[in-house]
């Protein structure tokens, strides 16, 4: 019976199959060793007999479980049976076993089918894999409901750049942005609280650490709330809580590289500025006047909130009504609306949505717009749709921060930019 | 203080505040009822004074609980205080409070943003957000691991046909139709286990209760498997799992169709027919020699096994090898293939797939292929590939078939069909 390798303990002094890839040969002359991986981790063969293995070949292996204080994990298999299951070539393009440290980006990237493998480059998918599991978990502990939206759409939530094409049969659509009116759409529709995990898509032409032009997209929207800090209320509750699971369950994936989670309890402390005054602190620290916050302000302004506040993240709240889409609610000259800055990164932006059908309406003009142009949109607002907002979170950008990774393309299992398209 | 309409009786003899739509408005000379609905369910209030609210209309109302025998649920508000949160248009594009029964398909699928706040309608979606869960709560049971990969695609998985194009920045890609190449890669990978849940594109011309361009394609794929047995052990047990939750959580939503699902405890009786056997039975009911599994064919066969196995599901395996992909696994003349019928509709295509770097090289100009054709995705056979296989369901298909929906767009939030392309 197949055993995993994190359980050959528990079969100490049993014969057993381990089945998984050869990570890694070492010969001790006359005594040879087999690091075998499988999904659960790394378990040490041992045997007499000569060995002609490739790495990344695999095997299943069938012996006899005695206790070994140098194996890793205290136990070793004593080797009776070899079975070579599939075959790995000898010219490997990518090295499985050691750290990937030194190699660049692109190579891990062009190797990607075999990048991979690496047990570091692995773990951040790990991690990825449960960071979606802990949002939908605390979502619906809040009552939320779990959408799938059509990715295929007319024009763009934002504007009309920035958008994909796609020859559809006879005509042209476009690919989703965000599922801006659709997680609108379904809080009219009476379920009040959505979340949606899917692909959103921006043809910019950015090619920076911090850009991908496909991405997964956590997205929130919320009714019945009042202004823009009910939103940032539960969006520092839902962090408190992905970094509690994350320290709970993922410290290996962060041993891997280094990463760490801000302190989950300092989570309501994050502190919520105006974007005025965000811009008065950077500019304070820096010495100099910045009149936007961009990338080298997203930074600063998040060593000002560790230092003054214990933890690395920032609300910027009260954005001017130009930075933000025609949809916004507005407050005064400013709007309701914010931004999550992580560690130097924004990793959110979000807001209060105009709901009232006569403000969407005397609105449309100062954007350039028409009722025409909104289409279907329009009709959720004519009919009844309660005060609302919510936001989304980047998924590689959230990993990419937890983990300390210097590009997002890292956190994306098959990034495209605007040279990749594959593998 | 907010309080949901399905949680009055617990504020008996308090007075509350209630958020929602304006479901219906009843006069009965002199005394006016208010029926709210939120995201819970609807409540009944009740007030001597004139009502001018169109249905629809977004409100807030404050008043003391109490009980009531003619209010359903048995407790009702006595109106103090009504806000108008969002007014409503008198002239609602689709019965909002009416069984969409009678409502042709075209016309619930135009008014897209409305027919959604239909409770009934609503209330396929409230089960699909519920199908998702349980479908990532089993998989994670077994170990599994979710991913998420990209939908931009060089060519097709299953051949070149059915694409449709992109247009990315100065190149062409094309959108998945099934995420078939990254799940076998992230077993290889070393997850073994992986599963994902995401859009899927076919651009065929098809325009059948069956078929919808876009769907979202529960995917799975598992390594260290033997034949395309284990993968249909699997896939009973996770029907059981799903069918069994919905028995416990949706008896509401499929009430609402006259829903049903198959017995959760038959599931391991689901008869396993292979492909040829499957065809003889086919015609010994219908009286005619068939030649293949058409949708007449799924039908009869789905009510012989309701008949001699208690349970309308059956799968079919043993595929000839010309029917399936390139990539499945070979078994002498047929193939380790399999699909899963449910209630006469194919919900399921799966099997083992070539893990092997030699068998494949072999397999390829058999499909008048090339290596080369194939680009990275040969890199993970060449370097060490258990042996693996997998199987997709459809979400809108299996929703479909446990509320007995006619046409599978009522399965689609937002569905995507030659013609439509929007909402």
């Amino acid at each position: 019976m197949r055993v995993l390798a994190k359980d050959i303990k528990d079969s100490n002094g049993q014969e057993i199959t381990l089945s998984g890839w050869v990570h890694r040969i070492r010969d001790l002359g006359g005594v040879n060793f087999i690091i075998l991986r499988d999904r659960s981790g790394l378990a040490q063969i041992v045997t007499n007999d000569e060995l002609d293995l490739n790495v990344e070949t695999v095997i299943s292996a069938t012996g006899m479980i005695h206790e070994s204080e140098k194996a890793p994990g205290g136990y070793e298999m004593q080797l009776t049976k070899l079975d070579i299951l599939a075959e790995a070539s000898s010219d490997l393009p990518f090295p499985v076993n050691q750290d990937p440290e030194n190699i660049g980006l692109e190579a891990i990237l062009d190797n990607r089918m075999i990048s991979l493998r690496n047990p570091k480059i692995l773990s951040i998918f790990r991690l990825q894999a449960d960071l979606i599991r802990y949002f939908a978990d605390f979502l619906r502990s809040r009552d939320f409901t779990e959408i799938k939206t059509s990715k295929l759409v007319a024009g763009g939530t934002e504007g009309g750049s920035n958008l994909f094409e796609v020859d559809y049969f006879d005509t042209k659509v476009c690919l989703a942005q965000s599922p801006q009116q659709y997680k609108q759409t379904m809080v009219a529709s009476g379920l009040e609280r959505v979340f949606e995990i899917g692909q959103a898509y921006r043809a910019e032409k950015h090619d920076t650490p911090r850009h991908i032009n496909e991405y997964v997209s956590l997205d929130i929207e919320m009714g019945y709330i009042e202004t823009e800090r009910d939103l940032m209320t539960l969006e520092a509750e839902l962090m408190e809580y992905l970094f509690r699971k994350v320290r709970e369950n993922n410290q290996a994936d962060l041993d891997a590289w280094g990463g760490t989670t801000p302190d989950p309890d300092k989570c309501k402390n994050i502190p919520i500025i105006p974007h005025d005054q965000a811009k008065k602190i950077v500019s304070e620290r820096l010495g100099r006047r910045v009149f936007e916050i961009n990338p080298e302000a997203e930074r600063v302004i998040c060593d000002w909130a560790q230092e003054e506040h214990g933890i690395p993240m920032v609300f910027i709240n009260a954005f001017p009504r130009k930075k933000r889409p025609f949809y916004t609610y507005p407050d005064g000259l400013k709007t309701m609306s914010f931004d999550l800055i992580f560690r130097g990164l924004e990793i959110t932006t979000g807001g209060r949505r105009i709901n009232e059908y006569k403000m969407m309406k005397e609105t449309l003009p100062k954007f350039g717009m028409t009722e025409e142009e909104l289409g279907d949109y329009i009709s959720i607002f004519k009919y009844g749709c309660p005060p609302h907002g919510g936001f989304a979170i980047g998924l590689e950008r959230l990993t990419q921060k937890i983990l300390g990774l210097t590009n997002v393309k890292e956190a994306s299992l098959f990034p495209r930019d605007r040279k990749r398209t594959g593998p």
